[in-house]
Order: C-alpha cells, then sequence, then structure tokens
C-alpha cells in the first residue's frame, strides 16, 4: 500500500448479548421470546448478571478500601436499584422520589447520601427523618438543614459539597471548575466548616464531583488526585476528621465509533498510589467512588420493533415502534452537540452476513425522531427487532416518554 | 457617533401578562396566587382567552376560505384541546394516546386526522373504527388501512401524505424535501393513487408538511405556493377530486433574542393570491392549514420557584424548583444546537428597575439543567417566582419527567 488507508472508525462489539440460533439473547433469553415475555414491545431489558460482572470486575481492579456507590440517577428502576444494593456500598440519590426507591431496598439510611443543588425543605425534612447523609450544596441550604434537624430533634448527617478550582478534563460533561450550580466553591469551604462546627450537625465530609462519561484514565487519575489533595487541605479546617470523602465518578462507557473502553486495571492501579499518600495523613478515612452510567449502561438493551420500512429518494427507513419519547439521549437530544449512533443490532438476523445501509426512525412525527444514521445491518424487514445496546443508563428515566401520546414502555431486569 | 454602536439582539416584549401592583399576571390572576391555588410550585399555566385572541386574529387576517387545525401534539393538555375544539376548524393528531384525548372532545371525527410515520395496526384499527381521517405514509400502510377496513366493514378516510421535492427553508425543523420518513415521496404519490382507486377506501385528499417553526414570511409564502401546485399536478392522478388538502403550516413564533413575529397580514394576503389561483381550477376543495406551536405558544409561562440562591466565583445562580425534566426544550436540549434564553420574568417583582445579572437553573443534579444563562433580571431572592413566557407549546409533553424522580408539575387552564 503506497497511500495511507483511512479506516472509518467502528463501535466497540458488544458483549454479554450472546447469539441463540441467529438470534440476540438477554439473560439467555432470546429477544422474541422476551418480547412475548413482556407483552408488548418497545421495552428496555437490563441483565442483572451483566451488572454483578461490572461490579465484581471493579472490586477485582479497584484498591479493595474504595467504597462503590451507585449513583441512581442512571437507572432508578426499582428492580435495578434493589439488585444494586445487595452488591454495592451505598447508593446516592437526587430527590425524594429516588429516596423512597432506595429506603424500600432496606439498605442502611447511614449509605444513602442524597446531592442535588436545589432540595426543598420537604425534602430535606424527609432526608433528615429517614436519616440520610445529606450533602449540603450552600450556605442558605445549611442553615435550613439545621432549622429543620433542630425541629426534628434529629442530628442530621451532612458532608459538604465542593465547587473544587479544577475540572475533569476531556469530559462528556462537566460539573466542576470555575463557577458552577452545584456545591460551595473550594475557597468559601473553610468558613463553611467553621459554621458547620457551632451548628448542632454531625460533620460526615466531603463530596467532590467534577465531572461524567469520560473515557481518558490519565484525566481521571488526575481528577482523582487532586480531589484527594483538596480534601486533605480542606480537612484541616474541619471540626472532625472526616469519615467519608465521595471523589465522585466520572467513569464513561464507549457509546459512539472509535470509543475505547476504560482500563479498570490502569484506574485501580493509579488510585492505590494515590491512596497510600492520602491514606497517611487521613487513614480512617473512607473514600467512596460515586458512579452510575459505568455499573449498568452497558448492561441494558433498548427493543423495539420495525413497523414498516420504506424507500426514499434511494434512502432505506426502518420504522420502528420506538423512538425519542423512550430514548432521548440514543436521538442527540440529551446534552449532545452532534447525533452520533449507538451500537444497533437487528435481533432476530444476528446470522445474516448480507447488510444494508439504513437510517432507523421512531413512530414519532419529527425529524428529531433518529435511533440510527446511515448503519450498515443486516437486511431488515417488518417484525423484526431492532435493537440499541448501551442502552441500561440515562435512558427511559431521561426521557420525555408523554411526548405525543405514545404508551410508555415497560422495563423488565433479567 | 463616529463609530457603529452594534445594539445586542433582545427578546421581543411579551404581551398577554400584564403586571398588578408589580407582579405579573396570567389571565387577570396573579402569578402568586395562582401558586396558592395549584397548590405547588412548578406549574405550566395557559390563558385560554389569549388563545382564543390568536385564532380570532388568524381568522381576521387569513383568507375565510381556509380552515384551521390545531396539531395537538404542541400542547395535549385535555382542557386546552377541548377548548381549542370550539374554536378551530380541525384536530390533527399523532397517537392513539392523543386520538382519545380529542374524540373526548366530542368533535365530529371527520375533522380529526391522524399522522404519524409509525403507526401500529392496533392504532389504525382504532382510527378507523372512530372514523377520523388517516394521512397514509406508506405504500405498506395502505395495504395494512385497506385489510383492517374490511375486516372492520368500515370505508377507511384516507389521505396521502407526501414528501414534496422541496423543503421550507430556512425553517426550525425540516420535514420535506430530499429523503425522509414522513409520507411517500411526491413522484411515488401517482402510483399510490392508482392503487387507491382500486381499494375500497375513500379517498379524502394530501397532507403535505415541510418544516416547522420559521419566521419568514416569504418562505413560508413560497412553500405553500409549492404545496398547492403540487396537489395540482398529484389531483389529476386522483381517483377523485380532493376533498381537503392540509398545507401544513409551520409558523413560528419569537422564542431568542433578535427573533422578529411573523405579520399575519403579509401571510394571509400572499395565501389569498395563492388560493385564487388554485381554487379556479379545484373550486370545491378545501385547504387547512395545521398549527400547533404558532397557536398555543404564546400563550403559556411556566413557573418556578426560587430555592435557593448563591454566587459562585463571581456569578449568580438562581436555583429554582424547576428544570429541564419539566422544560427540556427552554434548557436548549429539544433539537437545538445552541441553547439561547427564552423570555425570562422575576414575576414578583415586575416594577423593580434595578437589574442582576443571573443564572437560572433547575433542582436536577447535571449541568444540563439550565433555564437562563446571564440574563438581566430585578434582583431576586429565595422564594420569588421565576416565570417562562413563551411556553405553551412543547413544554411538559416534550420533557423528561420522570428524569431524577422529581414530581412532575401541574398544568392548569386560566
Amino acid at each position: 500500500m503506497t497511500k495511507m488507508e483511512k479506516k472509518k472508525p467502528e463501535h466497540v462489539a458488544t458483549h454479554g448479548f450472546p447469539a441463540k440460533d441467529g438470534e440476540l439473547t438477554v439473560g439467555g433469553i432470546k429477544i422474541s421470546q422476551l418480547a412475548d415475555r413482556v407483552g408488548s414491545t418497545p421495552f428496555y431489558a437490563y441483565d442483572r448478571a451483566l451488572i454483578s460482572e461490572r461490579i465484581a470486575e471493579m472490586r477485582k481492579y479497584l484498591p479493595p478500601q474504595v467504597k462503590l456507590h451507585f449513583a441512581m440517577k442512571a437507572n432508578p428502576m426499582p428492580a435495578v436499584v434493589h439488585h444494586m444494593s445487595h452488591i454495592v456500598d451505598g447508593l446516592d440519590l437526587a430527590s425524594a422520589g429516588e429516596m423512597a426507591i432506595a429506603l424500600d431496598t432496606g439498605m442502611d439510611p447511614a449509605l444513602i447520601s442524597f446531592a442535588g443543588p436545589g432540595k426543598t425543605s420537604q425534602e430535606l425534612s424527609q432526608a433528615i427523618a429517614a436519616g440520610v447523609l445529606i450533602n449540603m450544596e450552600s450556605f442558605a441550604e445549611m442553615e435550613n438543614i439545621a432549622r429543620i434537624s433542630k425541629e426534628q430533634d434529629i442530628v442530621a448527617k451532612v458532608a459538604i459539597r465542593v465547587n473544587p478550582d479544577f475540572e475533569l478534563k476531556s469530559s462528556g460533561m462537566k460539573m466542576g471548575g470555575g463557577p458552577q450550580q452545584f456545591g460551595v466553591d473550594s475557597e468559601e469551604v473553610p468558613a463553611m466548616l467553621k459554621r458547620v462546627a457551632k451548628l448542632d450537625l454531625d460533620f460526615i465530609g466531603f463530596h467532590i464531583f467534577s465531572g461524567s462519561q469520560n473515557l481518558n484514565e490519565s484525566s481521571l487519575l488526575e481528577t482523582q488526585e487532586k480531589a484527594l489533595n483538596l480534601v486533605l487541605s480542606l480537612s484541616k479546617h474541619a471540626p472532625n476528621m472526616p469519615k467519608k470523602v465521595n471523589i465522585g465518578g466520572g467513569f464513561g462507557i464507549p457509546y459512539f465509533p472509535g470509543d475505547k473502553p476504560l482500563s479498570l486495571q490502569i484506574l485501580g492501579n493509579g488510585l492505590s498510589k494515590l491512596l497510600q499518600k492520602f491514606q497517611n495523613e487521613l487513614p480512617d478515612t473512607e473514600v467512596v467512588l460515586e458512579l452510575g452510567r459505568y455499573m449498568v449502561g452497558e448492561s441494558g438493551v433498548y427493543v423495539t420493533k420495525v413497523i414498516d420500512k420504506k424507500t426514499s429518494r434511494g434512502e432505506v427507513y426502518l420504522i420502528t415502534d420506538g423512538g425519542m419519547h423512550h430514548h432521548l439521549a440514543a436521538s442527540g437530544n440529551f446534552g449532545q452537540l452532534i447525533r452520533k449512533n449507538y451500537p444497533v443490532a437487528i435481533a432476530n438476523r444476528m446470522d445474516i452476513s448480507e447488510k444494508e445501509k439504513v437510517n432507523i426512525v421512531g413512530c414519532l412525527c419529527t425529524p428529531l425522531d433518529r435511533l440510527g444514521d446511515k448503519m450498515n445491518l443486516p437486511q431488515a424487514e417488518i417484525g423484526d427487532y431492532v435493537v440499541l445496546f448501551q442502552s441500561g443508563a440515562y435512558g427511559l428515566s431521561a426521557s420525555p416518554t408523554a411526548f405525543l401520546g405514545h404508551p410508555a414502555p415497560y422495563e423488565v431486569l433479567v
């Protein structure tokens, strides 16, 4: 070859959903059988064994003293949260609604934490009564917690959510550095700690979250190092040594062509080294990683059926019974600047090698409703199953299900 | 002045929500009183008098023979649809769920039409039984309708949704021209009409929709002209003269700084001229304009309360109890490439002239949850009401209400 051949970036191969008799399976069940069991398409299916495997893999590579918390906003399906409650060390939530689901699992409230920039007095009151840890996001919220705490005669467990002066580089979303609606600017934390000491509050520690959906190990480790150093310097001002510090998560998963999965080994080795220094200074402080997407994102699929197939001016369209109302992220309307394709399969044609270039759309009467653009897939017909992978996080709950009045899809944990 | 001064683009002044004693009103009721009546914030409030005014204004300027249909996907709140059913000439819907709401208004099913690229057999069966007009989107759908029609022993009313070979220029969203999931390519329509003639179907006419959210009168008129010409040429192949042609809508409303409202006078005069030629050839064909956003978008507001106020590294944040889970479009995640500010007011500080530059965010734990960036507004405090205008269309129903587990907002028609 005299000329460099430029290969088009491709999706990372999905695993965990092997084909049986040419048909994709979830938890060992063929998609068509699962559809019959659910009773209708579209639906989301999550694989509990794959979720457990992912947690086991994290435990294998990450330092054993690190606690793993599940950020349930990524997938608040009660059965999923219940499953997680048996295999993680804590649950992190963002509303009273999520708290109800978390408490119903039976998990110790002391292992549950509540963050969010706009907690109402009602929510704070519920959290104090439940005994969950509250990540305080402002001075005003702190005073409100102290007031309600006194009213209820319960000493509230609190941590300070810190807006650091650094960001998580090359992140899908930045949540730290510069001005933010989240947490208290790190330079104001010493003053806040002084006030915490005067109030009747149980100071547990810090919460530092700086970004999400990151696929770069060195950016993640650099940020973890900065977070741990920030905790060391802020702890000098604390009324007591922190019992817990939540240094966030941010681990991404490969969604789009060219994305590469993270190496847990690199992350684990790096974090081990960082913890040596940290634990010399704060040996009794628990370090928590809070992860949502990374724990469940790759264990779920979204299943739709082809309702119509047509060719318009040379392009083939598979029109499905699903769409952006069920899976906003896959339509490219959930924080993305440019729409890119999620990995997709025609579930009942896994052994067909002949490919066809198709556009996959939903049933909504809007051009926003696109699930796949110009994808090479086995030739599909009406009645076939179109499956979107990497759909276990920020899928159904992050979608406008009422848009255009179609029924909401089911969710199953297999 | 020797140098040109460049004025920053501003929002068009909102009207219809006058202040009383320094407080914004909806339907004559102060926001704080309305909040008490609703019982909680956030909520959407729609003003029935403003909706009626808008329809009256359209009737005043648009040619009297044009029929006005409401595309209920823009706002499917049952009370709104019911109100519309008394003042428009028809309802257009996109799902069996919307059909149930439309039929409950008591409107004659013959005045209701159903469009959507992925109608299931179940939905088609319901539509045929109800007697609504079905806009056929493909050959396969036509055959399916004919089959169900025979089973039910009811002659289905059908129109062909045409994918034209032109687009609506300078539109927020294009829905025609080139390859599309919507409708049947215009060059294939003659063949489809031939097949319609052979099937036991009641051919009513055509539906041509080419784009939406357009603020350019000449683009709209140019597209209407092309649509009417396309109907004239396609009608030559029809089994009978079309009784109705729906030439779409696409009328936009001013959302963002610099947007200018449409002139109904220009649109009305232009369309009158176009109709003269059209009606010479097809005197008995009803011309329908289908509008959603334009009819209701400016008559609604989204009301939230300030839960916290804080300064982070020099920027002021108003943290509200609302957010992107209620109003995805205002957060810039509903088809927009770049987030821009909707017009906003601090409802209980309408007579305060001193301004402060603020960011308005929601209560969700995600940086996507932004409702206003760097806006100059009267100085607001915790407990104040933040109101987003232009929120009567594609608001609640187009938002991921379950995201992060907060309660869904109420809607009121005042």
